[in-house]
């Protein structure tokens, strides 16, 4: 990759904001097969999204016992379980007799017990199988050895996480530490008290592009400028194409005019309780790699799950977070929801036009990052590191 | 494959009934990748679906001179024509000039010749090459080495049995001695006289799993106590998991308040004249591997063919065949029919949700089968050996 | 492959008919496999269609400064662009920096620049890179290093040709040369003016079946007398199935009754100016492998366009181009343009009839050429070449 001297803009830059990158040359991209290989998809689905942590279900959302969702983690459906004993768990959503899946919905309640609809061999909330017909003298190790197989979960923020490799990373050093780096303050994202939070309006995008185009676009603001005119108008900085993500600790900060973080810069709601009086006017942006994007502002919390379905398809769910007391009050949260609705719609629509370029020729070596793109390169060696590739 | 001790329900058996197997521990399935991996399946269309005999087509409905029916076979599209000899033969569909189909509509009727639509190359119902625009002088050595390629049929039962591979197997030991040992008697299946009987109904099923799961399914009867609520009334020994087909000779006897083998229960027709008196009131099912279903009850006969068309598509039609005097007054075959319509839309729907679970990490190694499923590892076996694989 | 002593019908040839082919034995086709391999498919794509020259865009389509179309060649999609200087360029559709296509639109105009919509990389209409946000002091260097990958260009006969190899080979042997040849005058094409024609009509047909099966079906007419009847009742010479493309020069006569090229041989429209009048009641049919036929007639000319999107799916477009003044006077083209429009359906429902037996054992070693279609051989080692392939 040969550089060629450019050199970034010379900002004038408020306080607060980071300081441009020091080197300023152009770095490569990943090469366009990294985003059209199926092959390669296929690992990134082994090694990555279901070696790492994700974000999987909102735990209210499985409040009672005997509650269930079904997600997809890389290939596994995997079943979130609410126990009889309050515990959330997750299981690889499969009878271990025949391999029928358990729950084919996307919700539900049972009560005590998950029945595979087959040939009715029965587990328990906790993924113990209890029962099989015709076979008896069933041994606690038989039970053991043909229980539902676990996958590992962690609740944070109001969600349960999984993972569902068999041996998973450490969930504070993946998550809890990176959200911690990101906002430079470990103890920073409890002031949002993200778990206390109610589920104000959740959307599902169905998005045409590899998963990675979408990481990328999230992690950086060069193209702020161009295709998101509501955003930059509440965050003015953004224009300057500088993401929050490059610096440990920056948020962007309100326009001046802005009243709250809404599509019009009108008022929003009061800022939650324990947020710091010097984020109480900031925009906070932290990527969970591989699939988890969080928002944080004065008064809500977004919420991003993306789900890889293909190479060249990526289905992401956005959840918009409120305090109970806005959400019990059916308040209005139009402006508020509309202003991160576009972004999304401005930004998947970005990512797929990206999607059928990756094969050209023009892009077979990849293209280049500017100096305020420079930090997608840590993501790129992050992928290239879990798929062992040079 | 560790196993478990367990042992089968001691059940209190009726005369008649199979024994339990010997061997009651749980063995294992086909690994998981068997039922999704397009390039397995590639080599089972040509070793399997390709190179054994399967039921193609009805006599009856190429009933006249010319009248013709085109079928899937493995990756083949087959012609089965009715000559003016009346004797039925199949070929390959495909022109051997330029490789155009001849027929592209499921069934009609042509006169003397099978006529190219594209260049008009011509060939008579016995498949030789009998004109082609612009050639002359064309000897008989030219005829036949561009006549249609030939496709082995025999007619049994009433249906026109067609193997695509060049050196098919010997029709009677698959086929006619799988149906005799089976049915513990090699004369027993004469007496339905199905090669007289009448169409009463067809029924198209399109089932999204891999056609193997379709075999396993109607080989076991562990699950009919679970999805055949209907069943099960008619038959009741079928509630305790024990398949007919897991013995010799065994057939399911009518439960003492059923009349017929009817969705109520209630009466049927007249017995088929031949049907000998042991049979009068029992249910019989034979599996013809790999894609051959039969179904023997005192007043008719109900025989699947499957047409697998992808790793996870499968294409079952079912047909059911009366006295030709129960068809020919128009009777009502609605209470008939609707049984085991539904029993197959209770089947398809647990084979469909089974597909899914094949990819999983949970079913990498397979799953188990109980004693009353050990028989399905015949048919695993069957399929290994024709694939070579061990 | 076996030849058997076949010769052609002992035609009663009028003077100017070619004559038949000197060796008369049957000769083989390309095998199955290359019209349904998709890794073939990906071969040819690289080696043939990226690699050669293919007729692109209508130059009266990208009249004015700033229009442009978008085309896909092989797996390319490449973008055709007049300059301010009236210039026609063509570039491939990729922004440098992060791969997006710069146009999703079939057409449209900008004014002086192309502008990804991403992050706003602007590049002039000769393809340099003339703006980044955030980025200063860009050398010419870097504007060089950064520009559009351009794609050579020849305009011809009206059109932009374009080859989206990185070395293209020679337009004039591989263009304009083998349209000569093909006339027996390298002058010969220049009579019909073509660069100087309006477009009267275009038709676009998607057409399920590989591209090869298309320029087949168009080289030969051995099919004629059994799907063209219109066709064949203006140029009954065609019943006979020799090809005008078989004989250097020769060009097909009109029916005595046929007042012109039309679907019911009535009058068309005064015989182009520059048209020999030797020509004035012929019809003439020239391959431009892999992608382009021209159809020549006294008063129009019909160029067809094909672009293969997969093994199995080829989109055609077809112009039907008049004297300028014929398409002002906004005359009746209906009789004229429904002609070749049923020429074009009935071949294109043939070439589908094709596609699903090219996968047959019956075809697995191909079928075979009757003299008067040896000269596909032509073809097929034309594309054998390209691919390396023995």
């Amino acid at each position: 990759m040969s550089t060629h001297g450019m050199t970034t803009d010379d900002l004038t830059r408020p306080a607060g904001t980071p300081a441009p990158a020091p080197d300023s040359t152009l770095r490569p991209t990943l090469p366009g097969r990294w985003y059209t290989d199926p092959e390669l998809f296929a690992r990134e689905q082994a090694r990555v999204l279901e070696a790492t942590w994700c974000c999987a279900v909102r735990g209210d959302d499985v409040a009672e016992p005997g509650a269930f969702r079904r997600v997809q983690v890389g290939r596994e459906s995997v079943l979130v379980v609410r126990g009889r004993d309050g515990r959330l768990r997750a299981f690889l959503n499969v009878c271990r007799h025949r391999g029928a899946l358990l729950c084919t919905e996307e919700a539900g309640r049972t009560r005590r017990t998950l029945r595979c609809p087959y040939h009715a061999w029965t587990y328990g909330l906790d993924g113990a199988l209890v029962g099989a017909p015709n076979l008896r003298a069933m041994t606690d190790a038989d039970r053991a050895a043909h229980g539902l197989v676990p996958v590992a979960l962690r609740e944070w923020l109001g969600y349960a996480w999984v993972c569902a490799a068999a041996d998973p990373p450490s969930f504070e050093g993946e998550v809890v530490g990176a959200v911690g780096e990101r906002l430079g303050d470990p103890a920073a994202i409890e002031g949002y008290g993200a778990e206390r939070l109610a589920l104000g309006r959740r959307i599902r995008y169905d998005v045409r592009a590899n998963w990675k185009l979408v990481v990328e676009n999230f992690m950086e603001c060069y193209h702020c400028a161009t295709i998101h005119p509501e955003l930059t108008g509440v965050l003015p900085e953004f224009a300057r194409g500088v993401a929050t993500q490059s610096a440990v600790g920056h948020g962007a900060e309100f326009a001046p005019g802005a009243a709250g973080f809404t599509v019009d810069g009108g008022a929003g709601f009061p800022a939650l309780p324990g947020v710091d009086p010097g984020r109480d006017r900031r925009y906070f942006a932290v990527t969970v790699p591989p699939t988890t994007f969080l928002n944080l502002v004065p008064d809500h919390v977004i919420l991003h799950r993306m789900t890889p379905l293909a190479v060249d398809r990526t289905v992401v769910e956005c959840d918009w977070l409120y305090a109970p007391e806005v959400v019990a009050a059916d308040a209005d949260l139009s402006r508020s929801v509309e202003l991160f609705h576009r972004v999304n719609l401005q930004d998947f629509a970005a990512c797929e036009r990206c999607q059928p370029g990756m094969g050209s020729r023009a892009y077979a070596a990849g293209g280049v990052l500017v100096p305020v793109e420079h930090h997608l390169a840590g993501f790129h060696d992050w992928v290239r590191n879990r798929l062992g590739e040079p």
